[in-house]
């Protein structure tokens, strides 16, 4: 341990008390975990706090002595904002998972940083509200981190991503400030709203540490449809006809190309619920107000579809059991990809007049360069928002023809994943030189020593790698 | 003039054409009325570009040789944050008003900052598609001062601020950079979304020239009741009896207090759609996609509330003239107050659970000051968005008291109107120094010479002497 480090510890030593500070062969493997199986470097050291006070207290002993820290959360995230970096010191919100109870009349939570998203939409549902952010992660990830990547998820086309979802927060700068914004006001133009400055930024600007988060009527109705249909022409009349005969009643929209359903289907420990062999399936969901009539609206609406030929096959859930069944076969998607090693996986999105032009184009480009090359698309239709893996002997030729692909189609190399430091090197294809400037002034304004996740999103110096392409 | 204006004129001379730079004596009243009455100085000259790059040129120019602008669109704000200070020189968005076809399939529209309100709402509808936010304004208002102040507005609870409309916006720094980012995709988390700095920030971090705005199905129907209720209580159940039952449907949510209802009826053209004497009255509207169901379910839920004894007294409106109708009632609002002179007049928000003792202790207070005062209220309830006007002999004390009251509530000095010049000494009633200091932080990375809509929203030096507000 350096001199620097052994004197910064023991001034942390004041503030803190014992368990909070952890130190890196105690911690052993956790916080180096990550989720896309990259080992992080081991930790100086790793910092628990409680409170926000402790928060601002770390971080002005942080910044004051140059002690780069990585923020951790839930470690769900798949772009490597949270894996230990040589050099940094962990700071967890692990031990800030409180929830205060839901204000039913406002319609809002407030929740700390560490709480687990799933608490948030227990919480909810016991208040008879719900949280409109849902993610395969639920159980892991946190609202601290939620906020810092502005997750997204498979309700996005009915309630936004997570940033529509914050009427508030409290967050501490790097140099200890701590910024306080709970009142939970639906409007509120008082000067400029801070909030939106920490969501999406991958905790670069700031440490979160609490949200106050809007919640929703809790919807009495649930059900959910899987279709099978000929073509991606079909799929996007289909999300138009839905939105158009069933307005804000349309939940979720989340499509499946062939011939991932049919590589799940052969591993799914349940029945598939349509047979194989279409080129595209789609989940539909509705959330509504009326039980005794929601279901015969979102029946007639895909007897339209079936009688139009935009519909080729359609199952309809009947009872709870089966709506869960078919949402189990969407998360399957999960469970199939990441058994398979080394996948080449992006989250991009891509305006739905594209993606035809664009699934055409990339699977025509990755498999001349390997043609056993096996491309498996899923994702959040309703929001042009692809989930594309491809399993291939060239993993660095598919990565650029895909992010090329999608910059080309005036796309986003990240959906709703992030950047972190598993995708920078792309970011320059759909963020222009001003705007790259423009990030960096604000990270040089908000933490001038760069010790809060730094290099995630982008690097402080402008990078020099060859083959640098400016977009239009 | 002095010489230094006159270099930079020349200067200016040389990118513009002509009919873009107008002297202080050709510009006559216009650009220095304000809707509040009180006139702004002469302008230095105005700046009236069309197109981005000429605004690239106008600010490094200016801001290198360090002349202040004011940014204007539309000069309907009621916060001051358009008027003319001492100084500077006016940049005008007035010529840049195009406006681009509506994408139907992408439900989004691309919109030049000069655009009224108005030309976007009809734009969308002509496309069979509804702009979320709605103002009174609308004819006049244009979308870069609806980006600067984060425009609100009587269907909020509905579509959310003007800042969830916003999918991307093309905006330029004081130094002349130009940040584009118009792709419309819902979904984008490849690196820090720039957008979010220029909403509600009222023009000082940067000038918006384009947007790219969200659009909604267009509502096949729009009905709305005018409703007398007992007590603010009594409006608050209907709320969330509403809110309940109807879900999305609701789409606005007015009030209208005791005793303003029966003073603009005194000097209303049409007859009073209710008799006067209730103690509240609300304004509720619904849009909805089933034309034969839709005013069969507002009718069963507001017949509920009336057998519970919540409503006293409702009128549907049965077509859209007596829709348009009972939103005339409300707008009229505006004429009667506006009608007066002097008068004290507040826009702001407090969770819904206070606003009883506040409209309580506030009304007590001011009329111990003045025991005439008269106290009128309206609002966008469904947001706690009050608009709170006083007619005072004493307006100082009323602005205080009820500034004061609005703090204590945890309320916010500004819901929708912003901040501008007019209300910046009651900022620090809500806002913390360190929320402050970050947004002189702020201010000082984007505008490091405060040439852009300087002292608006905060003064960049803590209480600066008064009068010290032209460049040197």
């Amino acid at each position: 341990m350096s001199q620097k480090v052994a004197e910064l510890l023991s001034r942390l030593e004041e503030r803190l008390d014992r368990s909070a500070i952890v130190s890196a062969e105690e911690a052993g493997p956790r916080y180096r975990e990550d989720p896309d199986g990259k080992a992080g470097a081991p930790p100086e050291f790793v910092l628990r706090p409680r409170t926000a006070g402790e928060v601002s207290d770390i971080l002005r002993l942080c910044n004051e002595a140059g002690q780069r820290l990585v923020v951790q959360g839930g470690r769900t995230g798949l772009a490597g904002a949270a894996r230990i970096e040589p050099g940094e010191a962990v700071l967890s919100l692990e031990r800030m998972t409180a929830i205060e109870t839901p204000d039913r009349e406002a319609a809002t939570i407030v929740a700390e940083a560490g709480a687990p998203l799933q608490m948030v939409q227990d919480a909810a549902d016991s208040a008879g509200l719900l949280f409109g952010v849902d993610i395969g992660a639920r159980g892991t990830a946190t609202v601290g981190g939620n906020v810092a990547t502005n997750a997204g998820g498979i309700r996005v086309l009915r309630y936004g991503m997570y940033r529509a979802q914050v009427l508030g927060l409290e967050a501490v700068l790097a140099d200890g400030s701590i910024l306080t914004s709970l009142k939970g006001l639906p409007k509120d133009n008082s000067g400029y709203d801070l909030n939106q400055l920490f969501i999406g930024s991958e905790g670069t600007l700031g440490v979160v540490t609490r949200a106050c988060l809007r919640l929703h009527p809790k919807p009495a109705t649930e059900i959910n449809a899987f279709c099978a249909l000929a073509s991606l022409d079909a799929a996007i009349a289909l999300l138009t006809l839905l939105r158009q005969k069933l307005g804000p009643l349309l939940s979720a929209y989340e499509v499946n190309f062939a011939p991932l359903y049919g590589a799940m289907v052969a591993g799914m420990d349940a029945p598939a619920p349509l047979p194989v062999g279409s080129p595209v399936y789609v989940l539909v969901e509705i959330q509504g107000q009326e039980p005794d009539r929601d279901g015969e609206r979102f029946a007639a609406v895909l007897m339209q579809a079936v009688e139009d030929g935009v519909i080729d096959d359609v199952v309809v859930s009947q009872s709870p059991r089966e709506f869960r069944a078919l949402w189990a076969v969407r998360e399957d998607a999960n469970r199939f990809l990441f058994s398979i090693k080394g996948l080449v996986g992006v989250d991009v999105s891509i305006p739905l007049a594209r993606i035809g032009t664009f699934l055409r184009e990339t699977e025509a480009a990755v498999q001349a360069v390997d043609r056993n090359a096996d491309i498996y698309v899923f994702g959040h239709l309703g929001d042009g928002n692809l989930h594309y893996q491809v399993r291939t002997v060239d993993p660095a030729a598919a990565y650029d023809i895909v992010y090329r692909g999608v910059a080309a189609a005036g796309g986003s190399v990240s959906a709703e994943h992030g950047i972190g430091l598993d995708k920078k090197e792309w970011l320059h294809l759909v963020r222009s030189d001003a705007e790259i400037a423009t990030m960096r002034r604000l990270k040089a304004a908000f933490d001038p020593n760069n010790i809060l996740n730094a290099g995630r999103v982008f690097d402080l110096a402008p990078a020099t790698s060859i083959g640098d392409v400016s977009p239009q």
